[in-house]
This record gives C-alpha cells, sequence and structure tokens, in this order.
C-alpha cells in the first residue's frame, strides 16, 4: 500500500515517518512538505539519514493525488478540508490527524475553531477513528478523522463507565497535562526552552478546541446532550499526556467493580492496559508507545471516582492511533508496526 | 533575634539558612542536622561557601534549647512534637514547617499521618500561619504550625469565595501539581532523575495528608464541615506548586466580579498578586520568591469557577512563609528579607 | 536461540528485554534478577504489561546455565567474572556487559576498577566487542565483552584517523558528556532528580575506569602505548552520550579530507553515520537508536581537529551494541532486530 | 544614582532589574526596550508585578540621555556603539553588556562579529570589566566593556597560572557547556522546548566570538600571542556555565601546589571561590548568585592540569557582573546588591 504523508516535517509527520517505515504493508510513497518543499528530509531531520526516503514535495493537490492509496495528513486545523474531498472522490483513502473533520456539526466546529469549517457532506462520510470505540466503521471508511491527543486520553478512560450508567454525566472535570510537542514544531515564547523548563502552565481553561469532541462522542453513548470541563496545561517535558478525570458517583461501586468492569470492557483491546493493582500509571510507562495505560482511585469520603490515563500525544494520541486505523481499515492485525514497548527511562 | 535551624540540611533547612543569611534583624545562631552533627555546612553545601554560618549541631534538647530565642523545625512529621513542648515551656518561640501542629483534632491527625499526635494541649496553643489569614492571632503567639505547601496555595486561592458563599462548597476538586522537591531531600526511585524527568505521575489520589488541613480551615470559615477532593501529581522540575481548583458557583457572578472581589480581599497583602486580565500565572513567575499568584477562569457552560494559584513550595510553602509568620510575630514589616523577585528566567 | 538475561532490572537489562522481545531470532529463555526474584517483571516494570516474558529468577548458577543459548550479563563489575568461566565451560556463549572482561591486563583491571579482575585465561578468551572495528574475532567468539558507553563513542570517532596516522596520538583529549541513565537505577544523591536537574556536573576527572579501555585499544592499533586525557559530566537529561574530542594534527590535512575519509572508513557500516555537510550531530539525533552519529570541525588556527560523537549510552553503548554482536555472531543481518528509528522530538 | 537598562526586557536586562530592585544606592529610572515600548514591564513580565518600574521607552537617544547617570546595555552586539559615543560625551556613565567595545582591535571585531566595528577612538575609552583582575581601572572609568558569559568563566580560571607560567599557554583547550538562557529570549528551531530538552548540541566550534575576548586578555598578560581552542555547547537547562578547562603543565606542579597559589590570588576576592578540597563546582551551586567557584584535577598521566569553573551566565556572566562593576566604579562595596546566596535546589 503507497502512502502519501502531508505536513511530514511537523512533529506528526515525522512520527508517521518513524513508523511507516517499519510497516511491513505501507510503503512511504511520498512525503510533503509546505516549509521544506525540494530538501532532503535528512537535511531537515538528520536523525532520519539512513532512512530511505522521497524528497519532499511541495504541498499541491497535483502531489497529493500522485500514485499515493492513501494519504495522511498531519497538518494545522484548515488544511486538509481543502484537498481532502477530491482526494476522496478519486478513491483516495485519507486519514485526517487534525481536527477538521472530527466534529458532525459545521457550527460547534466554526465556534470553536473560529474559521471555516468542512462541508456538512464530507463530515458525515468522515469516521471518528477511536479505535477501540470504532472498529466497526473504520473498517469500511474512506475518510477518518483521527481524535485528538487530550480526547483519546479521556475518552478510553471515560467511555466504559459513561456507558454503565455509574456517574453523574454533567459532573465530569477533565485536568488534562501536556508535554511541550503537543504544541508542534512551530516556534513561540510559549514553547521557547527557557521559558518553558521549570515551569507549569495553564493555557485555554474551559476554551480548548478539543472539548466539542468530547462532547460530541458522550453525548452520542448516552444520547442526550453531556457538557465537560476541561482544563489543559504545559508542563516541561517534550512527550506524553495525562489526564485526571474526576466524575460523581450515583451507584454504590466499589473500586474492585469499576476495574474489573474496566478490565472487561477492554479485554480484547491490545493497547489498552488496565491497572489492578490500585496504582496508576504515568506518561513515561507509555513513552514512545501505542498503549493507554488507565488506572483508578476512589474518594469514598467525597464520592468522586478520579481516574488517571496516560498516552503519548505523539503516538496513541496522533501518528500511532493514525497507523492503528489503517490496519483496521484493511483487515491487517491492528498491531501492525505498532509492537514497540514504551522507551524506559 | 537568634535563631536555631532544626532539619537544617534539608530543602526546608536550607532555604531558611538563604533567606535569614540576609534578614536583617534575625541571627543564626545554631544549625541543627540529625545526619551531618559535626560538619561545616559547607562540606555539605558548597554552594553556602562564603556565608558564615555555624558548625552543624546534634539533635537533642540541649543543643535547641541553647541560647535560641526562636527555633525553626524543618523536620519530618512526627520530630517536632517530642521537642516543640519543652521549648514553649521554656519561652523559647517555635515555628513548625512539619504538620505535627497543623491539625486541631488527635485523631484527625492519626487518621492521616498514621502515627501518634502531638497532645491536645499544643495543639491548643498552635497558631495555624496562614500569614494573609491569620495575621492577628500570629502576632502574640508562642507556637506557629506554619502551613503545608499545596493547602497554602489552594487555601489563599480558596478563601475569599468560600467566605462570600458564591460556590458549592461541597462540589471543590482540587487538582495539585508539584515540582519534586516537594519530596525533600530523602533519595528513592520515586525522586530518582532518569525515572522522573520526562514524566509526569500522579499520588495519593485522595489518601493525601493535606486533605484535612485544607477541610479544617474551610470548615472553620463557613462553620460546617466541608469535604473536598484533592489530587496531587509529580512534574518533571525541581520547584514551583500550581493548583487549579474547580468550584460549582451557585450565584450568577461575573468573572470581573469574582477577579474584583479577590482584588479588593488581598489589597494590602504583598505577597498575593491577582491576575485581573484573564491570563493565569505559572509557577517560574514566583519560583524563588514568597509570591502567591492567582488567576481566574469562568466556563460558562458548566457554571464551573476555575483557579490557577501559584507558589514556590520551598519560599511562600515553606521557608518563606514562616519567615513571614516571625515578621508578623514580632511587629516587623511584613516584607523583611523576603524582597526578593522571582528568579525568571 | 533462547537468551538469559542477567541484571534484567537494571536499565541495561530493560533495554535488552525492549530489544529481545521484537528480535526475530531470539527468545528471552529467562529473566534474572538479585533484587526483585521471584516477581513478575510488570509488577517491578508496568511499562512492560503485555509483553510475555518469565518470572524474575534468582541470581544463582543453576538458574544461569538452565537452557539458555546465550547469556546477556548487564550487572555491576565484579559480577560476571564469577559465573561467565563455567558457562563458557558448558558451551554458553556470554555477552558482559560489565567491564569485567574488557581489559588484557589484571593489573591495569585492579588499578581502575579497584577490586580483584577476572583470570589472566578468561580475559585472553574475551573479544572486545566495538561491532565496528572487530567483526572478524565477534564472528566466532564464546565470550563478547562489550565496550562500555564512552568508549564505544570516543573509540569509533577515533579509531579512523588514529589508524590514518594524521594526528599526535599523545594530544589527545575527550570531553564526554553524559544523560543520568549511565548512573544506573541505585538511588543516590549524585541522581537525585532535584540536586541533578538545572545542573551540569563534572566526575572522575583523569579516574574514569573508562580511560584504560580506550587507551588499550587505541594502543594496539598503532603498536605503541598511547595515553590520553579524559573526563566526563553528568548533563540533566536521562539517555544520551556526547563526546568532544581534540587531537593536535601532524600533517596538512583539510577538513574534506578528514571526512571523506571517515566516508569510507565506514562506507558499509550500517550505525555509524558521518556528517559531511559541516554541522555536528546532537545527542537527540540518536535518541532510542543504535546509530553513532560522529561531526567534525577543524580551527586552523590551532590546528586541532575536534570531532563530535554522539550514541545513545543505553542502546549503541550497552544493549543496542550487545545484540549488533550477536547478530554477526550468529551470521544474521547486523542490523536483525534494532532497525528502530530514533526516537524525534 | 539615576539608571537607565536599554534592552529590559530581554534577559539581561530582566536581571538588572531584578538585583537593582533591591540596591541601595541606584535607581531605576528609566527601561528601554525596543519591541515593547509603551507597555508596562508587568504585562510583558506578570512575575514583575509588586515591583515599582517606569513605562517601557522606546529606543532613542533622548530616551537614553533624559535624566540618567549611568546606561546599562543589554542589547544584541552592533546596537550600543550607536549610542554609546554620545552619551559618553555627555557625561553619562555606560555600561555594555554586548561584545562592542571588549575587544580593543576594530579589525578582529569585524572578524569574529562580522559587522562594523566602533571606532577605535572609543574602544581605547572601554575598559574591560573582568572585576577580579581589572579593579583599579574600572574604578575611574566612564565606559565598562562587561565581559562575555564564557569569557568570565574561563579567564578567571586561567589567569592565575597563566601568570604565574606554569603551563604551555599553547596548549589550551576549553570545553564549555552553557544553558540555554545564553541564547537570548529570541525564539528559534535551536532553543525550541521540543527539539532542545533531552538533548546535548555542540556548536561554533572554534568559531565562537568569544574566543578573540580571552585570547586578547591572556596575551596581554604573558605580552606575547597567545591562541586557544573553545569549543560550546548547550545542555537541557536554564542557567549555568561549566567550563573545562584543560592545560598542558610545563612545571612539575603539585595539584595542592595550585589550589593554594588559586587560594592566594583570590584572597580577597569575595565573588571567586575555590575548592581546596578535590571537589569540583556544579553549576546549580552559583544558580542566580554573582559566584565563580574553581576546582581542579590533576592527570599526571597525561600531565594535564583541568580546571572546572562555573557561573550563573545570566549573573556573574552579564547583569551581575555589570552591577559588581558599577560598585567598584563608584568606590561602593563591591557586593552591594549582590549578596544572594544560590538557589538551591
Amino acid at each position: 500500500m503507497k502512502a502519501t504523508i502531508v505536513g511530514a516535517t511537523g512533529y506528526g509527520g515525522l512520527e508517521l515517518m518513524r513508523i511507516l517505515n517499519n510497516h511491513p504493508y505501507i510503503n512511504i510513497h511520498s512525503v510533503v512538505s509546505n516549509s521544506y518543499a525540494g530538501k532532503d528530509v535528512k537535511d531537515v531531520y538528520p536523525h532520519l539519514s539512513g532512512a530511505n526516503l522521497p524528497v519532499l514535495a511541495a504541498m499541491n493537490m497535483e502531489n497529493l493525488e500522485d500514485g499515493a492509496d492513501i494519504v495522511f495528513f498531519a497538518t494545522p486545523s484548515g488544511v486538509s478540508k481543502e484537498y481532502i474531498p477530491q482526494l476522496i472522490e478519486k478513491g483516495i483513502k485519507c486519514i485526517d490527524l487534525s481536527g477538521d473533520f472530527r466534529l458532525t456539526s459545521p457550527a460547534v466546529y466554526e465556534q470553536w475553531y473560529m474559521h471555516p469549517s468542512a462541508s456538512q457532506d464530507y463530515l458525515n462520510k468522515a469516521v471518528y477513528g477511536l479505535s477501540e470505540m470504532n472498529e466497526k466503521v473504520i473498517e469500511g471508511a474512506q475518510l477518518i478523522a483521527n481524535p485528538g491527543c487530550f480526547p483519546t486520553a479521556s475518552l478510553l478512560a471515560m467511555i466504559p463507565i459513561v456507558k454503565t450508567g455509574w456517574i453523574d454525566e454533567n459532573s465530569i472535570i477533565i485536568d488534562g497535562k501536556t508535554g511541550v510537542s503537543g504544541a508542534g514544531r512551530g516556534v513561540s515564547l510559549g514553547t521557547h526552552f527557557s521559558e518553558t523548563n521549570e515551569n507549569v502552565k495553564a493555557y485555554k481553561l474551559g476554551k480548548h478546541q478539543h472539548i466539542p469532541e468530547m462532547e460530541q462522542v458522550l453525548s452520542d453513548i448516552v444520547s442526550k446532550p453531556i457538557q465537560l470541563t476541561f482544563s489543559s496545561h504545559l508542563v516541561p517535558m517534550t512527550r506524553g499526556i495525562l489526564c485526571t478525570i474526576y466524575m460523581k458517583l450515583t451507584e454504590t461501586v466499589t473500586l474492585e467493580m469499576v476495574v474489573s468492569m474496566y478490565k472487561e470492557f477492554y479485554r480484547n483491546r491490545p493497547f489498552v492496559r488496565i491497572r489492578t493493582d490500585g496504582t496508576y500509571p504515568s506518561t513515561k510507562e507509555v513513552y514512545g508507545s501505542n498503549y493507554c495505560d488507565i488506572g483508578f482511585a476512589l474518594d469514598v469520603r467525597t464520592n468522586q471516582l478520579i481516574i488517571v490515563s496516560v498516552i503519548d500525544n505523539v503516538m496513541k494520541g496522533a501518528a500511532g492511533q493514525a497507523v492503528q486505523n489503517v490496519n483496521i481499515m484493511m483487515g491487517w492485525t491492528e498491531t501492525t508496526g505498532l509492537e514497540l514497548s514504551p522507551l524506559y527511562p
């Protein structure tokens, strides 16, 4: 299968190159970059010397449709929606790592992203690529909207208990902590080393564009509108997301019941690992891998369930899950090309 | 005024030496260390060469009561309660940076600290040293229980609105993030560089010994029991605490009303700085200083007020506030010896 | 091929498990740990949940010789020499990642390591496993002394020019910088996060036990004794070594001549990458991979050649090179199981 | 004394504000910024809320000469030389933290800085502000060229032994390691968090503009030209410089002789601390302070003396030394306003 990576020199694209280089069934056919067109990948990223990669191609429709079976978009929001409709029409499969096709309502998109949405038609064609939830529809999809990093970590941790109905769905608070690579490769004071190192910062409290994405999925599950509170924090590390999720219990359940319900829910899912011993996962324990690790605490005094969920934002939160989705789409073993243990320490 | 520092070679004691070295009215009379008795401070900490400090004395009552007007305890919980009663009896003032005298109920102490409490008598004598709240009683105190790091950051951020009554006091959730120095100087895998760097970890969810301390203060304010949910996280930096506090509003208030109420509340408090422009503080903005910076967001969709509060855990969260309390106690200007700008970057 | 990993829970052993898990021709037969015998690997290292690994076995001869075709020792110096002779006698191949079999002279070992050496007999049997230099003898070896991390980075950078004779061999100065994982998993103040973060430290200047290892190899090459100056520095990161090597040129050569000589020297070596464009590699560019990247500068004013060499200390500096050596030993493709791109960012 | 700070919002200017805020004899009269003219300092740097600072003024001659007794330039090279001559003519003292007035030869400046030099006239008027070396001439100076960060750390470590004549002056190699704040506040990929964290990089090997500065000082001392080899490395921390200096001994001296010679040389210098116990200083031991700590190793095998010198690049390497120079210039106690202990941990 021949793949084109658009936005190849951003961090998402870079990770796609790392994974696909070792994927047995996918060939990197073309790599497209707005900023570095015409250059050799190894002149931009010397660490990829040795990988056999094509020269970076310019960002235009001709290059995107030329010979690829599948196109990965690892581009900022607002870009992929300009190209994907035409590619789909030509029968080329698309995986969009940006937010352009994740929301089903153009109005909601425009409210949170503050620029024009893709058309309703194509939003309807898109399948939300949370692999563990949507396996069945991913199988036949032409266009996959790969989930955001925070929604991936949070939704995998919330879906089982929201489905079960043991919690008050309007009590959900998610406190997200992310490494700096989530902000991408664009330079700014906010990601300048001397301002970021030895520093924790909160940002976009209650305003993050990942909020409607999470609410849409949860609302669909319970068939009524759910609103949640989400805040994001930048911590001084490169990779990793940890979400601490607070939910009010409405049923009398024990920690053991919660844990075994999750264990059962994810029984056959190789990339979701449930902590059964009362410990919580840390981000380093999934570093460089496609795992999502989930642990639990129950504060019986306040009747709060606290769930801790970690992923590598560049892997399960972006490129890794994109490849996982292609594996599912094509009927290959879900873990193909993703059998990497976390790098530790 | 002659001061003795007990636990001088731990991080709290170290910071006391840094501050008191430049304090115009306090002299370091004696430094006491269990681990390094008999050594020169500069042989343990070469960065203090140049400071004129006494040789480290052994930990015993004779050394503690010898000549000091005031004794700072920067010791693990369970230590100071063995010495403070006798010192108080001899008219020596004590500032305890550990948790031994913070809780008014021995039973609650024993439940959360899991070892024997100080006697009720001496708990009654202790004044809780949250400087901005308890100024009046600190003035005449003999024994000050210096607050914990998380309670300092959280309580300063919560007290005004809890007093105002605009929130549901049983909806409080505090998500705390701390640098690694909060764990002290004792070596362990949990603070080993290779396991801590590039890693975020949750710990003691719903079980942190700072929980009853916060509940006690808030309950006193509203004269009814408040229970809150608190979780703590270790982030890969040395200094700094950021608490993100979630509260359900019960009144129709605007962000502007909240901000100006806080601004007014802390009008004359030099160490509490309120953000009035919709931004949130980051830990680096108080690094090495005694400030507590507080910012706000209002999620009108979910009616959640989100407060962000930051301190330097070693300063306002420990040694800095201890000195601030002595300043108040002695009737000196509150900022004496603490006029340090944050170190940035 | 059935492999036993001794010292499996240290960082070297951990990386061996990560690599061998995905190695097509090697099976992890047994994992041995002094500290965690009887435990499940995933209880010590939750990030390895999902890997199918045997229970940790105790450290004794019976466990080491039981069923393995090859035994990897990732143990502190002084351990492997107690077991390896017996294993070799039983025809079990051994790869020693410690320093016990690297030096050919017991007297030199004892001078630098300050405890008793292995016997001369077994030192003679050992092949020094610098893969790119010793391929021919590695092929038939029973016992491989895997090189130290600093020697790997330094020797690969020095051997070509020392062979060529363009430099004064007695002018060599190596300034090494290493991440903290090089110090292993044992806790100490020197690797405590709060003392290591935001800090650069020099250590063992002129006294590092890797010095005689480098001198032995270079002296053999030129058939006369070479002595060099080496200093090591701890930098606040987890993985990576960068060596800056200074050599006085004795011939009139240009930078281009140097670069093309190195390029030719390592023409067929997949893991050594030579910078030809005047840039220097950084440690992140080999993170998590088995590469050694080498760059050059020529200070024509002082006639100094400066070589910059980087490796991942846990991979090419330990576990990665060990597996590369097994691949060579067994006649497999050198890169088998090691085709990992560096993790970036 | 009224001071104007030009380039106030860069890291050097920021540190000047931090120090001068607490300086008993200097008043911050005006703060000048190219990028933020018209803004309040606390809107750019919220951590300075509470400090009583003037509004940021635009960069023009009128603002610079308006009312100041002394002007500090914390500007990129090429800026101060446009303003300083006129200020000097008006009798306003100037301290230049940039490189514009450090070199005595315009030709050498232009070769290394690659833009036009200040005029020879004003270069002649400038006094090189290495406080410990040039005290006598600093006293009466009108214009001080404050030394570079690497030269400060290196020269203080080299001058005593170069004066003594115990080493071969043409054997000097300096391996410098610096935190990222040395690169300033300008954003770039080279200082982007995700590319800098967990990474060590070499840069400008043999080409750093600090080389001629060090050579000029040393050559003057021995009255013959000295050339040295210098390389610089970026390490993942914010503040701190560590220089490892290698010199070939020409005399038979012991480590004790070297140490006691240094101890004597810096006997009355409060900011230079000599290690006498065979240990080496680390950067954290001077963090946030104006100290330069120096330690020694002697490799008797290779006859190399290795000197380790550390400073905080923003303090002794920039703003701290600038204030120290003003103290000397004005006849105040050298340590006035600089009595800060290092921040540890």
